[in-house]
């Protein structure tokens, strides 16, 4: 574990180990650097400064500083007039709902996504910019609360170790309970854990853990200042402490459970409204027919005391709080469905 | 002013800053983004991603998260195998010590790299990477306490506005009183302020301060989950409030005078050891002849309880607490003098 300042600084330098593991890789497993490479990075070009690549997601948010930002493409405002560098960007799945009557659709899409993850690999490594890493959330947030399926996620672990990149599971917005595991990926059954998660938020802290395998095998190549916060660790220690002793994951996927089930019945009752519900734990989101219509409902809920918030073009996302219990689950749907019979009537 | 993380995550954030008031004065004078700018931008391509560049220095250091990584060239550990992006860089001045005995060659320095920022500037700008800002260190601290004289600085701002780029002044390791007055840069006489100065360490949290012709014009475009931490900024003004109430902007001329005056005889005695002698209230740093040198002079002092750290190639650099008063300086010197004695004899 590496303790940091905030996710966007957990990202940049996670993605630095990423590159410091592959070039140590290309370099036939060891970091005595050639004089050339010394020389060379501190005039920002190769070999020392290699035109190697992170591979993200299009609706990806994964930070505000330079690299992660590189990465990031949810919303304009937070990348219109910075310079960016040429990195690849694929697809991720856009299913419709619900789910359960769309499983072969989905399934395609994930076909094609993955597919075009694969070609992008192949693309930049046969053009001189390999592919160290990819980077992705388990559920896009500030994109929109974007899933994808477990088998996806499974599916791009094995492309990664087959194509020799190392996978990035940004948790910064998932991490720390409100999927109802500890970890969104956990819902994942991968095969093995992805060589990097980053974290922050719920977390009080930023910072990432890591296999050993990704470990810097030399000292000084990932520092900063304050390296995070000890007071900041403290704050967690106490956090994690109240989550086991109430049993809080339990929690939230029993007031997530209540939530969830009676968002189904506001959205059957309400199909010109609400549609694509999806979530885990109490991490839901369900969508409106448009930005208007949906800034309109988070108004509404907002004058009844319910605080939502807007993510990706037409979604309403709930993030209650780990201690959000089922009776309070309830007087949400109240609102809720308050809103709605506004709006319809 | 905006609070930030880091000093790095200032330095990152202040750059974003840089490049939207560029791109606003490119276009006009106005913020209305082109649907092509909002498109790109999420492609990471032009218009929208535009190919500005940061002219920096040779030697500094400005953080390690990408886009302050790009600007840093001290340490190759810092920087080897990172990818990274062509900026231009230019020399920093190299003074000849002592100062006095070299006054003809020094302002020849200043010239030479002054002429280069020049020639870097117009040449990016004619290839299609519009140089939007320069960044600077008022004393090059990680890259060896390189100092350069108050009038290379007003003429770097004076090409700054000539060129319409904005100067960044990194005060990371300068700010918070160590060179004896608040900033260092107010000891350059400069004709305005800088256009942005970043700061942390001594100020307990990093942030920036600027101009207001540099204050974005639209909401959500510098912002992050914390932006810095209420809690630092009780600390700063607890360390604020003493700095007042202590007169330790006072002290530390005071003090740095003394032991600027002592390691000047030392120097004079020891002239194969010591060199290169320089430095700003207590904020100062003397060369030894090599390495190997350096470090047995530095380890030989902390076995007398006197903790300096190395900077560059071959430099000790001296960075007391604000509360340093002139009979720690004579401590300082007496124990000085017996390593310089011991590695004499």
């Amino acid at each position: 574990v590496m303790t940091m300042m905030c996710g966007s600084c957990a990202n940049e330098h996670a993605l630095k180990l990423v590159f410091g593991w592959y070039r140590h890789k290309q370099r036939g497993g060891h970091d005595q650097f050639s004089q050339e490479e010394i020389d060379s990075c501190l005039q920002n070009k190769a070999p020392g400064s290699p035109p190697l690549t992170i591979l993200s997601f299009q609706g990806a948010f994964h930070g505000r500083t330079f690299g992660s930002l590189v990465c990031t493409s949810s919303k304009y405002i937070q990348k219109i007039d910075i310079p960016s560098i040429d990195w690849p960007r694929a697809r991720f799945p856009a299913y419709k709902y619900p789910l359960e009557e769309n499983l072969r659709e989905n399934q395609q899409e994930d076909d094609k996504c993955l597919a075009e993850v694969e070609e992008l690999i192949e693309k930049y490594n046969k053009n001189g910019k390999p592919v160290a890493g990819i980077i992705t959330e388990p559920i896009q947030a500030e994109g929109g609360d974007n899933q994808a399926s477990p088998e996806f996620f499974r599916r791009l672990q094995k492309i990664a170790k087959e194509k020799g990149a190392a996978l990035l599971m940004d948790e910064v917005q998932t991490g720390g309970g409100a999927t109802g595991k500890f970890w969104c990926h956990e819902h994942f059954d991968l095969e093995s854990p992805p060589d990097i998660v980053t974290f922050s938020k719920k977390m009080i802290i930023g910072g990432f853990y890591h296999s050993t395998d990704i470990m810097p095998k030399i000292p000084y190549r990932v520092l900063n200042t304050w390296m995070g916060d000890p007071g900041r660790l403290l704050l967690l220690e106490a956090v994690l402490k109240v989550l086991k002793r109430d049993n809080l994951l339990s929690l939230v996927r029993e007031s997530g459970a209540v939530l969830m089930e009676g968002l189904q019945q506001l959205q059957a009752q309400h199909p010109t409204l609400l549609s694509a519900l999806r979530g885990r734990g109490t991490f839901i989101s369900v969508n409106c027919p448009s930005a208007k219509v949906r800034d309109n409902v988070v108004t509404r809920l907002k004058m009844k005391g319910i605080h939502c918030g807007g993510c990706g073009e037409q979604g309403i996302r709930f993030r209650p709080a780990l201690t959000f219990q089922p009776h309070h689950a309830h007087i949400v749907l109240d609102r809720f469905q308050q809103v709605l019979r506004e709006l319809s009537s």
